[in-house]
C-alpha cells in the first residue's frame, strides 16, 4: 500500500506532536503538548480524534507524565501516573482506546519497580513508541483482511473518518479502501460528511482526495436515498468500542446507516483493531456514549447556524447492535456471527500473543 | 391557533414580497420582486421555500406578469402568461405546487378571454389572492386533524421546515404542533437541523422557539440514536409531491427517517394540502428530484467545508415508499392506507368543493 503522506501523532524533541485536525483541511497546523494537560486538552477539543489516535496520544501522554515528574520515590511517580491516566481516561469517555493505552503504560510503569525512578520514563517513551507501531502494524494487517472484502466496481458508502487521521497512520475503514484502489481495483466511495464534527468533509475527503480514490462527498441525511437507488453496495465504518457481543459504538449516525444497510440487504462492515475491543463491558448498553457541547451543533467556526438560545444536544456516538453487523474487521481476522463466541477466540488469541 | 407573527409571502404596492428565508435567523429582511425573473430566482435561491409557499408565490408571479405586460391582444398575453408559468416552474422541479398554481392562474387567465386585456391582470392578482387565501385555510384545516393525533407528552420528531414559513402562513407539520402546545398539550419536538441548508436549525427552530414550543435541535445523523433510547414518539413532516398511491417526496432525508421509524415501530405522518398531491403521477418513482448545486454541501454560507475540487452531490428531496407511512393529513381528514383508494376519494371530493 502506498505510505500515508502525513503524521498525525508522533513524538519529537520532547513533545507529543499532532496534526491539528481542527483547522483540517484548510491550514496543516502541528500542536505540540509538552504536558499532560495539553494533551488531556487537544483530546477533548478534538485536535487528534478518532479511537486509534487518541489511543497512541494518550500512551505518549502517559510518557510525557513520568517525563515531568519530580519524584524520586516510585510510589509517589506511580501515585502521579495514576492520576495522569484519570485525567486522560476522562477526555473522552467513549472510546476504549485512551483507557486501554494509559492502563497499558501505567502496567509498564509497574513492571519498572524494580528500575532507578529516572529510568521509568525512558522506560514509558519505549511502550509509547510500541503502542503507536502496533497500532500501524495493526491498521495494516486489518488491510489485508479487509481489502478483499471489497470486489472492483464496489461503491462504498463510510461515515466520519476512520483513516490515517484516525490512528497511527493507516486507518481502519478507510485502509482497505485506500489499498484496494492503490492495487488497481475501481472503487466509488460515498461519503457521509459527518455532522457537527465534518469528519467527512473536512477529513475522509481529504484523505481519499490525496489517495486519488473516486468519491461523492453527500449529507448524512441522503445516505438511505442512495442505498434506495441502488447505489451503495456496502458500508464499512470503524468503531471507538466494541462489546463482548460485537455490539459496536461509533461516531454519531453509524447506527441509522446500519438500520438502512439491513433495511436494503447491504453488508455493514466494521473495521477496528482489537484495542477497540472491551471485554470487559457485555453489550452496547454498558457503553458511555459521550455528550459534547451542544454548541457544535448550534454553532460552526464560531458562527451561530440557530437562533440564540435554542436547546441542542449531541450525543458524540450511537450504539449499533450486533444483529446490524456483518463483520467487524480486526488485525487478527474477520470475525464474523456469533460475534460473541467469535470475538472471545480472536481476543484470547491476541491476548496470547502479546 | 395563535396566528403568526411573521408574513412569508404577500402581495404589497405592486410587488411579490419575501421574508428572506437565506437570511433567517439571524436578519429579517424583506425581499420585493416586481419581475416573473425575480421571482424565478427568489425561488431558486430559496428566499422562499416549502412547497405551499412556492406555490403562493408563483401565482403571485403570474399575476406580475400580466401586470407586466405591454400585449393588447389577448392570444398575445395568453403566450407571454405560458412563458411565464414555463419559467416559473422550472425554478424548482420537485414540488408540485409550483406547476400547481401556475396552471391554475393560466386557467384563470383563459377563463378571462372575454374580458379587456387590461383587467386580465386584475383578474389575476384577485386569483393569487385566492391562492394564498385557500392555503391558509387549508393548513388551518390541518390542523384541525393533526393536532388529535398528538397527545400531551408526546416526543415529536420533524425534518426541514413544514412550518409557516414553507407556506403561506400557519405551516403543516408545525401548525398541529403549535396548536396542540397552545391549547395546553405538552409536546417535545425533536428538530432535525436538515443539511445543507439548516432549514431545521435556521427556520424550524426559530418558529418553535417564537411559539414556545419545547424543542431540541440535533444532527440528521441522531435521529436513529434517539429513536433507539425510546425517545420519539411519532415523526410528522411535510411534502412536496405526493403521488396517487401515497408515495411522498420530501426534503433529502425524509425516507431515511420513514425507514427508522418503520424500524422503531414509530408512526410516521406526513401532514400537507391536496394542492401537494399529484394524481397524474402514479407513483415516487414518476417525481423529478431536484439536484442542486452540490457548492451547497462543500460550503457554508460562501466558507469551505471540505477539501477544494472535491466532488460532492446534492439530492435536494427523496422519495418515501407508501408502505412506510402510516397517514397523510390533509385539509379534507386523515387519509390512512390503502392510499391509492383514500387519496383518490379525498381528491375527487377536494376537486368536487373547488
Amino acid at each position: 500500500m502506498n505510505e500515508v503522506a502525513f503524521r498525525t501523532v508522533w513524538w519529537e524533541a520532547g513533545a507529543v506532536c499532532l496534526l491539528d485536525q481542527t483547522k483540517l483541511p484548510r491550514e496543516r497546523a502541528t500542536v505540540r503538548c509538552t504536558t499532560v494537560e495539553e494533551v488531556d486538552a487537544a483530546i477533548g477539543s478534538m485536535v487528534v480524534r478518532g479511537a486509534p489516535a487518541i489511543g497512541v496520544t494518550a500512551a505518549y501522554g502517559m510518557a510525557l507524565a513520568a517525563r515531568e515528574s519530580s519524584m524520586t520515590d516510585p510510589a509517589a511517580l506511580l501515585e502521579e501516573l495514576a492520576a495522569a491516566k484519570a485525567t486522560l481516561d476522562a477526555a473522552r469517555p467513549t472510546a476504549v482506546n485512551l483507557s486501554w493505552a494509559t492502563s497499558r503504560m501505567l502496567r509498564a510503569a509497574l513492571e519498572t519497580a524494580d528500575v532507578p525512578v529516572s529510568e521509568v520514563a525512558a522506560r514509558l517513551l519505549v511502550e509509547a513508541h510500541a503502542v503507536r507501531e502496533e497500532d500501524e502494524r495493526a491498521c495494516r494487517e486489518i488491510v489485508g483482511h479487509g481489502a478483499a472484502l471489497l470486489r472492483s466496481g464496489a461503491r462504498v458508502l463510510t461515515h466520519c473518518n476512520a483513516g490515517g487521521l484516525a490512528t497511527a497512520g493507516y486507518g481502519t475503514a478507510l485502509a482497505p479502501i485506500k489499498t484496494a484502489h492503490a492495487l488497481g481495483k475501481k472503487l466509488h466511495v460515498l461519503v457521509d460528511e459527518t455532522r457537527p464534527f465534518l469528519q467527512g468533509s473536512r477529513l475522509t475527503a481529504w484523505e481519499l482526495q490525496r489517495a486519488g480514490v473516486d468519491q461523492t462527498l453527500i449529507t448524512d441525511n441522503a445516505a438511505g436515498h442512495f442505498m434506495r437507488r441502488g447505489e451503495v453496495d456496502c458500508v464499512i465504518v470503524g468503531a471507538d468500542r466494541i462489546a463482548a457481543n460485537g455490539d459496536v459504538a461509533n461516531k454519531i449516525g453509524t447506527y441509522t446507516l446500519a438500520v438502512l444497510a439491513r433495511a436494503h440487504s447491504i453488508p455493514f462492515y466494521v473495521a477496528a483493531p482489537t484495542s477497540t475491543v472491551d471485554m470487559s463491558i457485555a453489550s452496547g448498553d454498558g457503553i458511555p456514549i459521550e455528550e459534547r457541547d451542544p454548541a457544535e451543533v448550534t454553532h460552526l467556526a464560531g458562527q451561530p447556524l440557530a437562533p440564540e438560545g435554542v436547546t441542542a444536544a449531541h450525543p458524540a456516538f450511537d450504539v449499533t447492535p450486533n444483529d446490524l453487523v456483518a463483520a467487524i474487521i480486526t488485525e487478527k481476522g474477520v470475525v464474523e456471527p456469533p460475534f460473541d463466541t467469535h470475538l472471545r477466540r480472536v481476543m484470547d488469541a491476541a491476548s496470547a500473543v502479546r
